[in-house]
């Protein structure tokens, strides 16, 4: 169903109205226009870091709140402790499916393959809507303290660029929460550039990882990317390290509840592994390799799993969509609540006052080695440290070093089926969800799990299982979003340890390798599920034997001659769904020529204002008139990822469509343009690097008018 | 002098030979090719490592054999001490400059900007030969073991590129070392991706940076970036880190004399300041714009005297070039030894066992609180222990936590202004020349100055006067280069601390921005000042109000038509110097067609084989007869930083010159055309962004063809 997604128009339209728009332009104005552009950056990066906060505070006040009721509860009783457990995450999933079923339909899932879409070059309906945004937010707190198997930084990311694109816009129309003197980027050139910094602010909002941040949306963007795009990227998420720096200052002292304790993503493990031998690297190795597999079944099992939910599932409706999700939270819930039970609790290893563990730790505060449903006193439960638990304390114990045999391999093992289970089911429901907390959580548990066979097996080495648990789930992020320099700088900043960047990148490549046999990364598979075409930036070999001509087909094309009957347009408009068409005129020798392209949105604009209807059939420079100035150029602005006037709304009289419009003020003079035997590596070329929508297949020319060389590019000021 | 430099053309010149070359290439091939970029990376991480390896064991040797020389000498006799120092200063700053003025001239300098411009596109003569990287290696040896006020990192990114082009080209054919099976890369664009990656692997070898390599050759190289290519560059930075990191342990046990001590560069500072308050901002942002002041104060000095340079004292020779070295060195050790002798020495401060600090430490051993010239016991020289010391060793110095009032400001003064002076004056001499280091020394001196008047003014705070000597070398390196990103992720690497980005990130984005106020940075000026035409990333603002036709001139196009006179060809290529022809052909009606795009080097090439003349005038294909294959495709490519054959070298009978060539097969059959009324605005952004070197001018089209849209090109396998 690509009916919900069109391409974005990265090219300048240099129309009347923008060449009027240019002339007016003075120094100042530009001043403004950079100034407003740096400031928009600073905005973004307060807008993502404040939103991150929010979501992190509510989240873990609600989780923590969650665990201590329910540990004050089961010292009576396990049976109501269950229950109550039970009910309050069910309360919350139903409140974040409830907000995206009713309010924000756009906000489901993780959003990333939409906004990797968008910096492609191609708008999602909704996707970054306002209210998209709200559901976005509050729908991440529900679906992540609800206890469900997602994270929250997928959504960050979503978060980061609809804020980003609403600033574009001068805000939301809708909501009359707009402002005219903000509405200088007036196209999509312009607003790619902010979503690409709100992508980088959402990364580094979710992981605290500002470079992290820079790589990723980087990674995204290489077509378009230029230097100082790169310098304001960054500051933006400067930005967001600092605000996020302030609030967990403002956090220390007590101010926000339960989120003192655990919250933004950061596993310190500073304290880990100071070296390694080569001997090592073998086992490191296999934990690539496992990433590779598990990742690449992961991303099959969700893309079989959202196709089914897309053609069965979620056509049924929205209560079917509820009722669906509100049944994974209390299975999970079961799961995470009963599986502990079933498991021996373990004596407490040697106390040793120099490291600060404590065991048992109190029920409901953050750490190691917690007592549930331990009949004597100095034992732990190690499945309920890792499984009953919020997903970064969770973590926080699988990284965590001088912690040798904490847990058991049948523990792992059990969570590892149970959690990847989860993870593959909870996918694609209508809340919104992130898979990178997941991914960590089931790579760290398989690493752990490697860890601990290579520290029975060399005995001697100062191996730490937490370094392996850093490890397993590089490779399985690596061997299932795909991603490379960006995932290994994040890893290296939310662990806050350098030292280990060469292991982080072998296991990714290795990951990465294996999964790359076997499907496309998970981003890739479920953008190319909901008709999102993406641009790859490599070619494909087989464009090579082709040429530009073979590959539009043998379509007419569907042109405008300069002055047309409205009646023609409107008959046009309706017969195809083209966005472009070119426009032909007669030169005074009888040739005819080729004068620009002009977009079906622009034409609708012209339909509806009706201004620029004209009695006559003759262009009216021909007329001896100057032409008049009768739009300027914010009204044929679209608005982003909604889909602006359709034919459909436009009622003309018969008068109107017997008269004509002179379409040259309004097309784009310079499409670029390729002869039509090029071959399709270099279109592609072109069009890619570009950013295009629409290129020209024309003849081979018949003269060479002049040539540009490097030293007709450098102009001196 | 533009006369050294020439466009590179990383378009894919799909003439026949390259057509015939890919219908023979299978699956294996492809398989081969990728195996073998893959390999190619991995062997510029050995080379570069090992290079950078090999740099810093000799330096710290030469250096650490020379201290400790000197200072046994200075236990007897002062004179003698400072005879013997500046002899050995004199003797390697000689060895240096001999070898590259005897050698290897392309050698000299920091070759960061032309390695810019060949990203950027431009390639200078004998930038990338072998005996450059030979120079390089050797002359950086002795420079920098000699004391002068240069670093080694410019030169090992020189040496990484080098590294990069002479694999890509299978060896140097000069030297018999290349093998016909390595050479697969018979684009520019191949060897530019190759040398992207060795231009990392320098910066990842020289600061032991692989994040920070990545994001500098990312910088440079913008506009041609594929995700691809990041993972490879990113793969290489990594094996550099490998390399280093293994060479590094085996030194460990004492296998690399002085090396041992110092070395690499790598100052971790995570020991330094904690936290930083609000207050703080303020020194913080003063560092800032005194770097922003001295940074361009540096770009304006130092264009002046490479001007003079240039222009008077080195057209006389090498023999005023190597007097000139010598002479600088002979000053640099005066100053370095002299100065710090009439320093009066300070008391050493309280012990304190638990830092670990002696004072004063023995003579030779690297190490804070110098003793030089000091008469009693407990005492050390502060100006000594930065100015008569490694830069390495200095720059720890200056860093280093818990040793506040070390230094007084007085010394940090002194040094400032001399250091200053002195790298000024040394940039642009003919030794291979780093400004990395330089510039963190400048810098962290008056950072460490702030910082001590920060300590002074704010009594209470937990404050580090080695935070803001590291922030003040963010600065000055910051308002000097005008790098953001790469520098910032440098800065973080090299210090190990991830805590600092946003603090070096404020320094960063002030004093850039001041810099700019006053010129470009450093490496852009040096670029301009050598003839190398960079493209900026951004199109210059006139050029919305220009057409492609105004800014190819009045100039009328030089063309060949489809089967040429030899005797012409000889001619126009002899009465120009353009690269690049048209070629126009008639159509059976009788209109004129261009049919392609032929390279002057192409042309040379069949001059010089001869073996494509014929005595008709008539094009072979209609006298009936296939196109008998004559040239493979590695004929025509050009040997990397040299100019190919040149037209006075071919000599033609007379009989030769009255034959014809058949140029249809040899030409680029499709190369990219504009409209003759685009705005140069677009045209610039399609020239930079697809890195082309010719663009041809036509007339507008008169019919379209076809339209291309994302829908054509989405195709799948
Ligand atoms: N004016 C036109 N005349 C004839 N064929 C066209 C014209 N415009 C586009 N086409 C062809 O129609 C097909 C689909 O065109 P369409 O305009 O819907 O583009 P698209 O790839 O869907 O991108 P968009 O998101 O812009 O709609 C393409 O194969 C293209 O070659
Ligand atoms: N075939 C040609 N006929 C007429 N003018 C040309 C031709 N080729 C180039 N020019 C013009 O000559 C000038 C210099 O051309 P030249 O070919 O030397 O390119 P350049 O910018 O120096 O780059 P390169 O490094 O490729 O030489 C440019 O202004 C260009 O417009
Ligand atoms: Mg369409
Ligand atoms: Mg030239």
């Amino acid at each position: 169903d690509g009916s919900s997604v069109e391409s974005l128009d990265y090219e300048v339209i240099e129309n009347y109205a923008y060449r009027e728009e240019q002339a007016q332009r003075g120094k100042l104005y530009i001043g403004y226009y950079v100034g407003v552009k740096w400031f928009f950056a600073l905005l973004i990066g307060i807008g993502t870091g404040l939103a991150a906060v929010l979501i992190n505070i509510s989240v873990e006040n609600f989780a923590g709140w969650k665990y201590s009721l329910t540990f004050s509860i089961i010292q009576k009783s396990y049976v109501a402790g269950f229950i109550v457990y039970v009910l309050i995450n069910l309360a919350l999933v139903f409140s974040s499916v409830y907000i995206i079923t009713q309010f924000a339909p756009a906000a489901a899932g993780s959003g990333i393959p939409e906004i990797k879409g968008y910096l492609n070059g191609i708008d999602t309906h909704g996707i970054l809507f306002f209210r998209t945004l709200i559901g976005k937010i509050f729908g991440s707190i529900g679906s992540v303290g609800g206890g469900l198997a997602l994270g929250k930084e997928g959504p960050l990311v979503h978060i980061g660029a609809c804020i980003a694109s609403l600033l574009g816009q001068g805000g939301s129309r809708k909501y009359h929460l707009s402002s005219r003197w903000l509405q200088v980027f007036k196209s999509d050139r312009d607003r790619r550039d902010l979503v690409t910094c709100g992508c980088a602010a959402g990364v580094a909002a979710a992981f605290r990882a500002p470079v992290g941040g820079v790589l990723f949306a980087l990674e995204e963007v290489t077509s378009w990317w230029r230097s100082q795009l790169m310098w304001r990227v960054f500051f933006t998420s400067a930005i967001v390290a600092v605000v996020v720096r302030i609030a967990m200052g403002w956090c220390k002292s007590g101010n926000c509840g339960h989120f003192g304790f655990g919250g933004f993503i950061i596993w310190d493990i500073s304290g880990g592994q100071e070296d390694y031998s080569f001997r090592e690297l073998f086992p490191m190795a296999v934990i690539g390799v496992i990433g590779g597999l598990l990742g690449a079944l992961f991303n099959q099992l969700t893309l079989f799993i959202t196709r089914w939910r897309r053609n069965y599932l979620h056509k049924k409706g929205n209560r079917v969509k509820i009722i669906e999700v509100c049944l994974i939270s209390v299975i999970t819930s079961v799961i995470s609540f009963g599986l502990p039970l079933f498991r021996n609790c373990s004596p407490c290893p040697e106390a040793d006052a120099s490291s600060g563990i404590e065991c048992p730790n109190a029920p409901g505060v953050y750490g190691n080695y917690v007592n549930f449903y331990c009949g004597r006193d100095k034992e732990y439960n190690d499945l309920a440290t890792i499984f009953f638990n919020t997903q970064d304390d969770a973590i926080r114990n699988l990284f965590s070093a001088k912690t040798i045999h904490e847990f058991s391999a049948k523990s792992l093992l059990t969570f590892l089926v149970m959690f990847y289970t989860l993870a593959v089911v909870t996918f694609g429901t209508a809340v919104p969800a992130g898979q990178f907390v997941p991914g960590i959580m089931i790579g760290s548990t398989y690493g752990r799990l490697v860890g601990m066979f290579v520290v029975n097996f060399y005995q001697k080495l100062n191996i730490e299982e937490g370094t392996y648990a850093l490890l397993g789930a590089a490779s399985f992020l690596g061997g299932s979003m795909r991603m490379t320099v960006s995932l290994c700088v994040i890893m290296v900043e939310i662990t806050n340890n350098l030292k280990l960047l060469p292991l982080i990148m072998l296991v990714l490549l290795i990951s990465k390798a294996v999964g790359d046999a076997f499907n496309e990364g998970l981003y890739e598979e479920q953008a190319r599920l909901r008709g999102i075409p993406l641009l790859e930036s490599r070619p494909k070999n087989q464009m090579r034997n082709m040429t530009a001509k073979e590959a539009c087909g043998m379509q007419k094309v569907v042109y405008f001659p300069r002055t047309t009957k409205v009646a023609d347009i409107v008959s046009i408009l309706r017969s195809n769904s083209h966005n472009g068409f070119p426009v032909l005129d007669h030169s005074r020798s009888g040739e005819t020529l080729v004068i620009g392209l002009v977009l079906r949105s622009h034409l609708l604009v012209l339909l509806h204002s009706k201004a620029d209807f004209q009695h006559s059939p003759l262009p009216s420079d021909l007329r001896g008139r100057s032409l008049p100035i009768r739009h300027s150029l914010s009204e044929f602005v679209k608005p982003a990822s909604s889909k602006g006037i359709s034919i459909d709304d436009i009622h003309l009289s018969s008068d109107d469509l017997e008269m004509y419009i002179d379409l040259a003020p309004f097309v784009n003079p310079s499409p670029y343009v390729v002869p039509e035997d090029m071959s399709l590596t270099k279109v592609y070329n072109l069009f890619r690097q570009l950013g295009l929508r629409h290129v020209l297949v024309v003849p081979r020319a018949s003269r060479v008018i002049g040539m540009i060389t490097r030293k007709d590019l450098v102009i001196e000021d």
